[in-house]
């Protein structure tokens, strides 16, 4: 049986990379798409809007590797909690790719538009929202229940400067029907973010299941 | 091997008439939230935002059921992508039941307002999204992918809707300062019945996929 346990681990180290890559692309994706909207850069709109495909190729991988390791080797215990985990989580990472094009499509509509003010509270939030992602992901390889805590903690300060960015955005609104147009674009961004965010969460909050659980099982093992 | 095969296939149907639950319990969440905000029924809204927690617990217990039929049976081919789909379609209900407690958030700050419009297109959209909920989760439980497949389509309504929503309420903010924040809300609300009907077409995609993969291995089945 050494020989089918070590391709397992090897095939599930190949499965956290695939995830890990996957992050990282919807991460620069989120970067690249604040970046174009702040920088008022058409052409790294158009970039984020275009290019979907490898997230989308990475989504359909990962999932067959999920169901090729739970048919081949049906793991057990911390092994199938983890690769349950990776279902969930890829689905979250490919929502992220599907709002980098959100926030591109509004960014692109903004631009068309003279600017309402400097952004600065927005660029803050897809800072916050790819550091969590990045944590989150770290979080599931090291099994980290601290930095999954943390990632929880990060989404208190997204969620502050969202109300913030509303509020603010509202008093251009009611003074100045011409920023009507593009302030909505910056609160649907702004949500955007707020999304991602989520995902990170998520992503956090299934790691803390996952290990806790492993917790549990490892009081019932009999074979240390 | 017959007791164990009859006890997986119990608590597989136990599973799914719990996602059948969770999914009733979801849909009419979002029934009570959208008559709330339609009737300005404060105690309606105030219903749905205290009311998460039954949708909360199923989404626990889905899980652990998905898990220990994983552990205990180690189910494959067509049992395992069902049972992933499940794990799947548990967290789309679960962020369907979210979006609800949002459109009752939404629709508390807007009774606290004179009315933007008569409400027209909102209502709809709620019927909508609720229907397709319903149609993907009969797809899934009858393994139906024509059934699914209208369910994506009934998603091009809902995004048409959701257009036709922010135009109309755009001209009245533009013409209305005082209508800025009321249709702001509405136009968050209009986004969060979108996001119900991409719950539905994730989970009619889920289904189309379980299904079609079935088809893929029952052509490699030796044994049929």
């Amino acid at each position: 049986m050494d020989k089918p346990v070590r391709h397992f681990q090897e095939e599930l180290e190949a499965l956290q990379g695939r995830l890990l890559e996957m992050g990282g692309l919807a991460e620069e994706r989120v970067r690249a798409a604040v970046y174009g909207l702040a920088a008022r850069d058409l052409a790294a709109i158009d970039k984020v809007l275009r290019g979907d495909e490898p997230v989308n190729r990475l989504h359909i991988e990962v999932d067959e590797r999920c169901f090729r390791l739970l048919a081949l080797y049906q793991p057990m215990a911390t092994d199938l909690r983890a690769i349950v985990a990776a279902v969930k989580i890829n689905t979250d990472l490919e929502r992220v790719g599907d709002l980098a094009v959100n926030i591109a499509e509004a960014a692109q509509r903004y631009v068309g538009h003279a600017p309402v003010k400097k952004l600065i509270d927005i660029p803050r939030m897809g800072d916050i929202a790819q550091s969590m992602l990045r944590d989150a992901l770290d979080a599931y390889v090291k099994r980290d229940t601290a930095l999954a805590h943390q990632v929880l903690n990060e989404d208190d300060q997204l969620d502050a400067l969202k109300t913030q960015v509303f509020r603010e955005l509202l008093t251009y609104m009611l003074q100045d029907p011409s920023t009507v147009e593009p302030a909505l674009d910056l609160i649907l961004v702004s949500r955007h973010l707020e999304r991602i965010g989520d995902h990170a969460t998520n992503i956090a909050e299934d790691v803390i299941f996952m290990v806790s659980a492993l917790d549990v099982r490892h009081h019932l093992n009999i074979n240390p």
